[in-house]
C-alpha cells in the first residue's frame, strides 16, 4: 500500500508568512526531523520598542529526541539570527557550508556560545546522514556567498529547498548555480520544491552581481574629485568585494564602518571570501591623512536605519565622520518596502550638506525572477510546489507562475506558519496544525513583552497616561493624601494648567463621591475615577490617554 | 534708482520643506501681503498621536495689517487644511475657484465658521485687486479638477506661481491648462516663477488623466463576473468621473465607502463638477439586493491608511462591506513615500480573503515631470526660478532641470521655511528669516502637544513607564505608605513577577538610605530612586523604561 504512514513526509513551516523574515522550516519523515534555517525577523511597525523577532519552537522541544540536526542555506538574518536563542534550548549539530558557519560562529561567540553548540562545515555536493533521511547541499548563487539549495532524500521522495537564490551566470565570487544537479535530481524524480517566491512579481531575469562592478567603476571614474562614501548590506560580501576592485583600481584608500560592516568583512577576510590588497584597508582615523579623492568608505545605512553609521553621518551624529560639500554617496540598495521614507530622509538631509547622492543602477536583487523560477521548475518537475519566502502576495505570485507551466491547482500549496503539509505520491495536503508564534525580545528579554504589552505601549505613545494617584489610612478608609495628578506624554503642563486644575477638580469629586458613599472596595474607587477622568477629557480634548489610578495604604 | 526698496518683492515661504505639504506663501510688496495656500501635513512618523500639523502664522499674524488676502490654488488638503484652524485667528478674503472654493467651504461649515470667514469665487483669467498687487487665476491641470496658477502683478515685477499642476491636453474635466496665458505673460516679463517640483527626478511627460479611463473600461470588460472594488484618492473627482462612466457603460450600479470620499463626491456633484446619470448611485445598504457582478464600489483606503474603509474591508473590520472570494480590487494610485508597507499589508490580506489585485496601470500622477516642466519654463523665462513642493531632493532636482536650460545658479533660489527671497531685476537673494514652525493637532488640542511631549511619548512607546509612589507625613517626613511599583508597557507583570520583586527592594533600599540620612528634598528622593532602579533595569534587562516616582504628602 502506497499511503501507509511510512510513505508520507512532512513540511511543517514554523515561522515566515506570519512574521516574514522568520525562516525555519521542519522537514519529517517518521520520526526523524530536519530543520531547515532559524532566521530572525526584525518588528514590525506596532511593535513598539522591540529589538528582534524570534520564532516559537515549542513544536521542536516537544519532539526534541526526533529532531536529527538543523541544516542552514546561507549567512542572512532572516535565515541564521534566531540561532543564539532558539540553541539555548535545543542542542543538535547545526550543518552549514564555510563562510555561513563563519556568520553562525560570529553570532554564537557573542553569545558565548561557541562551545556548547555542535557544528559541521559542509562542502557542496556532500550529503550529511540524519535519520532516516540524507541531505545534500547545492550550490545556488544569492547576495551572499556559499548559499546552497538542499535536497532532502527521504524513503517517501526528494524533498527540495532552494534557500534563497538567484541564477548568476557570472557570479563574484565562485561558481554559477549548479543547474546540472538541479536537473540530474528532476530527472530521479522530485517529490516537492520549496522555491523562494520574494522576486516572484517581477517578469525576467535578475541581473548578475558583475553588473554593478561595471558601475563603480564608472562613478569612482566619474567622481575622481570627491570622497566616495558607498552605503551597502553588510551581508553583501560581493558587494563589497567589488567596491574594493573599483577602489583598487582607482588607487583609493578603503575605511569601513558600521558595526555589523566591521565584522561581516573580518569574518569574510578571515575565511578568504574576500581578497583586499595588502594596505587598502585604513582605520577611519588615518582619514585625516589623506584628501578626499583618495578614499572610499564603505558603509551601512543604505536602509536609512536610523542608528546606522550613513544616518548617523548625515544628521551629523557621527562620532568619527562628517558629510562634507562635495562628497558623493551611492545608496548600493534598493529601499525594502517600508523603509522609502526614512531613505528619502537620509537622501535630504545629505543633499542640505551639500553631498551628491547617486543611486541608480547601483544595485541588483539576490532573488530568482519569474525567469528564473520557471527555470528551476523546468529543471526539477517537482510533483508539489510549495512557495516560499516572501508576503502572502509573492506566494500567490509563484503559484500563478507554477500554474502558467501547467500545474494543476491542487499541488501547489501555500501553507501559513505551523500549517503540516503531508505528501506522498498520491496526495498533498494540509493534515494538522502545530504551535507556531512569534517571541519578541526586548532588551535582554525574551519573551517578556507580550500583547498587552504591546498595546499599552500603544495608548501610551498616541495618548500619553495620566497617574491619579491616592493615599488611604488603613483601617478608617480615610484620605489622608492626594489626589494628585501627574501626566507623561498628554500636553504640555505649562500650557495647561487650567485643564489638569479642572482634571483634578474632576477626580476630587469622584473620590469624594466614593468616600461619601462608603465605597470601600479599591477597584471600584479606581474605576470612578477612570470613567469620570476619561468622559470629561474625551468631552474637553477628544483624546483618551491612558489613565492609572494609584490607591495606597498608609498605615499610621 | 532701481534698489530702492519699492523695486522689490518678497517671497517666504512659511512651511513646506520642513513639514511637507503644508503649503503656505507670503508674497510681500511694500505694506502688501498676499498669502497663497494654506495647507496642512500629517504627522511624521515620530509625531505620536498627532492628527494634523498646521503651520505657525505668527507672522501674519504680526503684520496682520498689511494681510490683504489668501489666493489658493486647489482644492487638496495641503493647500487648504489648514485654513479653518489659522483663520481662527485672521480674518481676511480668501479668493479661489469654484470647486476648491466648495472644498474649502464644506470644510469652514464643519468648523461652524462659514458666517465668518469672507470668501469671493474667482474665474479663470480674472483678478482681483490685493493692495497694490493684482492677482490672475490662470488655468492649469491636476488630479483636481479648478486647479489654477497664478500671476502675481507687483510694481517690481510678476511672480508667478504653478500651484500644483501637470499638462493634460485632454484632460476629463474642464480644459487643458492655459499654455498661451504663460507665454504672454512669459513675453512681459516675468520676474520670478516657484514652480511645483513633486516630479522633477521622474523623467518625460505625465500621462492624461484620460489613459486610466481606458484602463478601467478593459478591468470592467475583464472581470464581469466579480464585483469590483475601486480605491483611488477621495479629492481626485475626475478619476471618480470615470470610474462612473465605466460603471454606466457597463451597467454596474455604484456605492461609495469612506467619509472624505462621500464628502467631497457631494460637494463635486453639487457643483456639477461631477456627472452620475440618474439612478445610478445607490446606497451601499442596497447592495444586497443587486449581485457582486452588478456592482462597482469606490472607496478610500488606496494608500493603506488604517483607519479607511479598504483597509477596514480587508480586515473585516468594516461595518457594511466584507471582501468575498471572487471580487476584484483595484488600486487606483501609487502609494505615498512611507505607505508602501501598509499597502502591501492590505493587498496581503486581500489575498488570503480570496479576492483579486490589480494595481497596474489604473493610476497617472497630478504632477508635471521634467519635460512639462522644462515647458513652463521656457513659456515664461522668468529670471529668477524658485523651485517649490517637494522634498529637498525634489527641489535640487529642478535645480538641475533649470541649470540644463541655461539658468545660471545664483538665478536658481532654494528656500527654507521662513526665508526671506528678496528679489529685484538687479539682485535675488534670501536677506532675512522671519519665524515659522509646526503647531501640532491632537484631538481638540492645537498646539498643546510639542517637543518634550512628543519625547514622552516616544521613551513611553519603547520601553513603557515604571510609577514609584511613597507617601511621607508631612510634619516627620517619615514613609506611611509604599513604596509601591506600578508599571505599564514594561513587561508583562506575570511573567516577571521575581524582576518586579528586586525592583521593589532596591526602591525600598534607596528610600531607607535617604530616611537614614534624613533627607527631606523631595527631588533628590525622587533622583535617588530614579538611578538605582535605572542602574538595576539596565543591568539586568539593558531596558531604559521611564522612571517617574511620585511623593505624596499625608496629613495626619
Amino acid at each position: 500500500m502506497k499511503n501507509n504512514n511510512n510513505d508520507c513526509v512532512k513540511i511543517i513551516p514554523l515561522g515566515g508568512l506570519e512574521q516574514i523574515g522568520m525562516n525555519i522550516t521542519a522537514v519529517q519523515y517518521d520520526d526523524n526531523i530536519v530543520v531547515i534555517d532559524c532566521g530572525l525577523s526584525f518588528p514590525e511597525e506596532e511593535m513598539l520598542g522591540i529589538d528582534l523577532v524570534i520564532p516559537d519552537v515549542t513544536f521542536l522541544k516537544e519532539n526534541i529526541e526526533k529532531v536529527k540536526g538543523f541544516v542552514i542555506t546561507h549567512g542572512h538574518e532572516d535565515h541564521i539570527g534566531a540561532i543564539p536563542y532558539v540553541f539555548k534550548d535545543i542542542n543538535v549539530p547545526i550543518y552549514a557550508t564555510k563562510l555561513t558557519m563563519g556568520l553562525i560562529e560570529s553570532k554564537l561567540k557573542e553569545h558565548g556560545m561557541l562551545k556548547t553548540v555542535k557544528r559541521k562545515v559542509v562542502k557542496y555536493g556532500q550529503s550529511i546522514n540524519l535519520g532516516q533521511m540524507r541531505v545534500e547541499f547545492i550550490r545556488t548563487n544569492h547576495s551572499i556567498a556559499d548559499a546552497a539549495a538542499l535536497a532532502i532524500f527521504t524513503p517517501a521522495g526528494i524533498v527540495m529547498h532552494t534557500g534563497d537564490f538567484k541564477v548568476d551566470y557570472t557570479p563574484v565570487y565562485g561558481e554559477p548555480i549548479d543547474l546540472q544537479r538541479f536537473g540530474e535530481l528532476g530527472k530521479k524524480g522530485v517529490l516537492a520544491l520549496m522555491c523562494d517566491s520574494t522576486n516572484a512579481l517581477r517578469a525576467g531575469f535578475t541581473m548578475s552581481e558583475r553588473t554593478v562592478g561595471a558601475t563603480f567603476d564608472k562613478i569612482f571614474s566619474d567622481n575622481k574629485n570627491s570622497r566616495l562614501i558607498i552605503a551597502t548590506f553588510a551581508s553583501n560580501v560581493d558587494r563589497v568585494q567589488q567596491i574594493i576592485n573599483s577602489a583598487v583600481a582607482y588607487g583609493r584608500k578603503v575605511c569601513v564602518e558600521g558595526r555589523s560592516m566591521v565584522n561581516v568583512i573580518e569574518v569574510a577576510e578571515n575565511l578568504e571570501y574576500l581578497k583586499i590588497p595588502e594596505g587598502v584597508l585604513i582605520d577611519t582615523e588615518a582619514m585625516k591623512d589623506y584628501t578626499p579623492e583618495q578614499i572610499v568608505l564603505i558603509t551601512t545605512g543604505s536602509q536609512g536605519e536610523s542608528m546606522a553609521a550613513l544616518s548617523r553621518m548625515a544628521a551629523n551624529l557621527h562620532r568619527k565622520v562628517s558629510i562634507m560639500p562635495g562628497d558623493t554617496v551611492v545608496f548600493s540598495s534598493t529601499p525594502i518596502p517600508g523603509n522609502e521614507k526614512s531613505v528619502a530622509k537620509v537622501i535630504n538631509e545629505l543633499g542640505m550638506k551639500g553631498a551628491k547622492v547617486i543611486f541608480q543602477d547601483t544595485h541588483v536583487s539576490g532573488h530568482a525572477c519569474q525567469e528564473e523560477i520557471k527555470l528551476v521548475y523546468a529543471l526539477t518537475k517537482p510533483k508539489y510546489a510549495i512557495p516560499v519566502h516572501g508576503e502572502y502576495r509573492h506566494l500567490v505570485a509563484q503559484k500563478e507562475i507554477v500554474m502558467s507551466l501547467g500545474y494543476d491547482k491542487e499541488n501547489v500549496i501555500i501553507a501559513k506558519s505551523g500549517d503540516v503539509i503531508q505528501l506522498s505520491q498520491d496526495k498533498g495536503e494540509i493534515t494538522d496544525k502545530v504551535p507556531t508564534g512569534s517571541i519578541l525580545v526586548d532588551g535582554l528579554g525574551v519573551g517578556d513583552v507580550g500583547n498587552i504589552v504591546l498595546r499599552d505601549r500603544q495608548n501610551l505613545a498616541e495618548n500619553g497616561i495620566i497617574i491619579v494617584v491616592l493615599t488611604l489610612e488603613k483601617y478608617s478608609g480615610q484620605l489622608v493624601a492626594g489626589p494628585d495628578i501627574v501626566t507623561r506624554g498628554f500636553v504640555y503642563v505649562r500650557e495647561a494648567e487650567e485643564l489638569l486644575d479642572e482634571a483634578k477638580a474632576i477626580v476630587e469629586d469622584s473620590v469624594q463621591l466614593c468616600m461619601d458613599k462608603n465605597i470601600s472596595d479599591w477597584s471600584k474607587i479606581k474605576n470612578t475615577i477612570r470613567d469620570d477622568l476619561s468622559e470629561y477629557l474625551w468631552k474637553k480634548m477628544k483624546r483618551n490617554p491612558v489613565i492609572l489610578p494609584i490607591i495606597m495604604e498608609a498605615q499610621l
